[in-house]
């Protein structure tokens, strides 16, 4: 995420110093922001036709601008750009609006809100916190990996038993494969577990369909459990390591100073030997 | 919030001893307890009238105590007296009860028991937890941040995808962005963020509403588990930096006694060369 | 809770040893164990009237041999006995067993289950769990007061902001402070907090009544989350400390293992530096 | 778990190499997931009869395949197969798809799925993650002990005090001790326990019962808490005595360098003596 460097072969030296200076970034970061609130009072529906106009030519503009800084960064860093995350997912999040069926679809012009989320790599303490948290997610995908190994079987084994039903209500909780996925999310988020799915099951001809949903939740939850605790580790190791460092730094130091001095002791020591066999060489050269 | 001190040119002796003393705060103390009470026993809608204007009556004084004990600090402290944030939180709710129309309308009368939370900084016990917390609050800035921003996006987008809509159920849910909010901040507590949102939403024809609402839960769950982890990583921080010290602190200790005997051992060594050298000197000049 | 111990004057031995052994405290073990079952079984209403007789006799025989070790302890270790905690505990839990009344009152018979908790001390693995888990609770004792001062101030709020009402569902959530707190206290677990106590009250003529609640979740979330990291911290410490002191041991014989090293050296040297002054002395006297 | 190793007399050498070989674990692996997928897949109602059975021939197939490998397990590790507690699970979870009503009984149908378990131990990752849990599981034993006890004593009072009721809707949730422990593990949950369980109870006669399960809740949660904390303290030791045994083993290392340069200089000292003392008996001799 740091490859925004040296790599293209010749620079335009002027264009890189203004893309990379302060003033540049600054102004980004305040034309975003400007662009979250108008893409805010827009959702309003109560808002005058001439004023919605305006503010729809101001995103525009305000698009544009990103759409040329994104140019000018592709310009300065030739190839190098799309080394860099960052650079990819504004390249994506700016794109998507340029999309021409963006104005038409709900869903295309309810994705341009995302430009927004560039702010993450432009304030510099959010982009610090956001890439530590990117960080951590590799580790998480171990227990992540069997937790949707589980629910997927779980899953399998609830459409089985529970889906081939009448009634409509438990028809919408098991009746097919994703339904029974988001159906065992929700007893792992223990929201609403008890009545609006276990009971309804039990109720729906399965007396001991309990014994399955609480042996899911106690498999979850525990999984969950790990899951933040591997983190909590993994945060606190990074911490425990450096200060571990230090001090095996500090016994390394201690251990240099005696090791000179002792040095030094021997030295004197081995001169006073040679004295003493000068002093009887002497004696019994005499 | 320290800063009761020193500043103010001339402050009357006794006055200051009086207020800083033990007695004159258990005094304050015991009186906000009685105030807590009598505010408790004010709910009750079924006392009698009588019993209610007693009540108000000492209630009243009770505030006058405060404002009085107020103006005292401020004689003794003069400007001094500001530059504490308990002394400004002070000032702010017992000013409160004061506001005329205080009486007339609820919110202003509700406001008036937040005189009780001056526990918080007058029970000594209570004012170190309180400190601490406050001093963790930092600590968690740049994560709530980014959970505020990616909520503000997630409720931009929510609005602009469900909002539109002729159900009364889900125009409640996210006809407008502070309602979106809400609901967002619902479904990141997990509190029925199945069938009272999700569901509603999809009934509404909006079939796939529930990706948005997964990858939502999961980006916030991941936020407030990280924030979590932040505030223990901290917390032990602060414990094991003093304990660091403690050993790093033990091992030069012992490394000073090590060299200072490594240093007599060397004058000594220093001497008997000298000796051995006088030896050697009074031999050859014999 | 270990004050089982050697106060009373003159023991009688034998009673003492048997009060002690190992198989005295197994057959207690099982009886309870016994008894579990038993007040397990008498909960299932379909049972034939005989076999419930049979069960309330086993049951109350139980009981007197509970009873009957009671006495023998109080026997054994005089008043020793209530310098126990647990001693106490067995005091209580049995004696409300034998509360004439105790057949009556559904609440009193309730009770009598709670005999079954003796196991939480008699079963040495769980005493051990039991004990560490009762030490870890002054630890929570100020961040807890935090929290009840808070949810008091805020439910006197409540009653008076919106307890005025004559909405049914309303009043049942906030019309005096008991409910108002119970009702605070479903807010600050997050179960249903939304649709059936914010909502309720944004419909019932307060449409801004969401900020209080979602400061108070907030504050309520903060403190709850120090609880448990407070915990932590102190279930850390206790184990990094002696870790610590380990390290710190491991130093200290080492650095005194050098000292005796450099202390052997130091001697030689002054054997030699006497031994040349005997020579040079020999010499000079020569 | 890793005793799949050199007990058996005489093992078919070139077949132990085929069992053991990357090629034939990859094979498995692909086996189990093309599996995953096709009961996937049959959990839709809506299928084509004749892709049904070619799905299920398949099915068939493939678990045949799984019995062959488990048959060679056996024939080369011979009783040492059993020593192996994952090849335990995949005789049983294998074992059950072949049991004759297996096909006519839902259940039997839904238990077959859990073949797909199997990944937890071929796919090396997440064989390392799934036995660094189990190896976490002892580490809860005493404190879910605990709260079994007193959710068993809890639904033994519950049922005594809430039971005996003509109300459908409290009887569904105390009227037996299954269903009591269940209505108790909901409210440890927090799932609608205000006005699913609590509100319900204190509104068929019992309005003190609030005050039981605030204290089951309160309860609960403290041990669940202390769980939690035993799993994170327990990892974090792991760790930490690591570190501790670097550091204490760079300290041993720096120790024994320095007992060895001092043993020289005391060696180097030593003789010297005997240098001077051979002087002095020259001198004196001669």
């Amino acid at each position: 995420m740091t490859a925004e460097t040296n790599l293209s072969v010749e620079p335009p030296r002027p264009l890189r110093r203004t893309v990379e200076s302060d003033w540049f970034r600054n102004f980004i970061m305040g034309l975003i922001i400007a662009n979250a609130v108008i893409l805010g009072i827009l959702t309003y529906r109560t808002l005058l036709d001439g004023f919605v106009q305006v503010l729809r030519v101001v995103d525009m503009a305000i698009t544009w601008v990103f759409v040329t800084e994104i140019l000018l960064k592709m310009i300065v860093y030739r190839l190098g750009f799309f080394r860099s995350g960052w650079n990819w997912f504004d390249f994506l999040v700016v794109g998507i609006s340029l999309i021409p069926g963006g104005q038409a679809f709900s869903v295309m012009r309810a994705l341009r809100v995302l430009r927004v989320l560039r702010l993450l790599h432009i304030v510099p303490m959010m982009k610090q916190v956001t890439e530590a948290l990117i960080r951590a997610l590799p580790g998480m995908g171990a227990i992540l990996a069997l937790l949707a190994l589980i629910t997927y079987v779980a899953a399998v084994m609830a459409t089985n038993l529970f889906g081939d039903t009448e009634t409509e209500e438990v028809a919408q909780l098991f009746s097919d494969l994703p339904r029974s996925a988001l159906s065992l999310f929700q007893v792992m988020t223990m929201d609403g577990w008890r009545f609006e799915v276990v009971q309804k099951v039990v109720d729906d001809g399965h007396p001991y369909a309990w014994v399955f949903f609480l042996i899911f939740i106690f498999v979850a939850s525990f999984l969950v459990l790990n899951l933040f605790i591997a983190l909590i580790v993994e945060a606190l190791q990074v911490e425990q390591e450096a200060m571990q460092e230090e001090q095996i730094e500090a016994l390394e130091e201690e251990a240099e100073e005696a090791h000179a001095e002792r040095a030094e002791i021997l030295t004197v020591l081995k001169e006073l030997k040679q004295e003493i066999a000068a002093l009887k060489a002497t004696r019994d050269g005499k």
